[in-house]
């Protein structure tokens, strides 16, 4: 721990996600003061038809 | 915020959850006394393989 | 299942959560056509020291 | 209740899966004294691209 | 990884959650092939009032 | 979105998770393309009583 989940709309490419990666865990290792061996980061990825804003989906929009 | 994740079983038609982002966010604004526009709504669909009920997965009943 | 995670800043009075759960069951009950006795859901409350919204935590606004 | 929510990168097989749901519920009820029907197991598989230890995703490993 | 989520209501003995952290990474390691140190379990207590079934929440039962 | 999740131990400074909630945010901004409007950072500190690794718990330690 830290454990960090950064959840984001389908479309980045691989190596936004490997940047998205390396540039969380330095500022959680930063901010938080744990060593980089203790921080994971997950990226979850959500369909366009899987998230709604204001009661209207992004594939609705 | 607020912030609503909804994990229910694969197999919902588009129109279904098209409709429950719009309900669900309906009942969050008007119970949560929240404007619309703070509120999001994540679908998070879940394989038959991947959920157990009493031991048992749904894919194994 | 279905299982709704709500999550929002600490603040809600309980007839509001307790309104909130039953309109959101109801929500999801009929638009994903699910039995009310297969819905859960869970109410997260959070601080304003820990939320942020573009940088910014809701306590240092 | 109680939900459990398994996260574990992608690859094992469907026996691996079900033996987890299987001894998860048992373990839970054990300690937990909860009845086995009360209790909900979800497995979420994560991609070697979407899991990030030490600031290194496991598929640039 | 694997990362463990169990959300189960408030009440449990300090004895019943040490039991359960070690049963259940148990049940995870043997299941999923996982050694131990790559375990993480996180036991999260709902409130009564914060945990629906049904539309009715567990303090108004 | 992107709606990005940090578990940390219970015991940082005020300061400290306002840094956090800063830093991240400008991580994600940066590499996923976001801009920082649509960014949301939730902090959520776990009890060490909660926190098992390799089945023994942080407060067991």
């Amino acid at each position: 721990m830290p454990f960090v989940t950064v959840k984001l709309l389908e479309g980045r490419s691989d190596e936004q996600k490997k940047a998205l990666v390396e540039k969380v865990t330095e500022a959680v290792s930063e901010t938080a003061a744990a060593p980089k061996e203790n921080i994971y980061v997950i990226i979850e990825e959500i369909a366009k038809e899987h998230l709604g804003h204001a009661g209207i989906r992004k594939s609705d929009q």
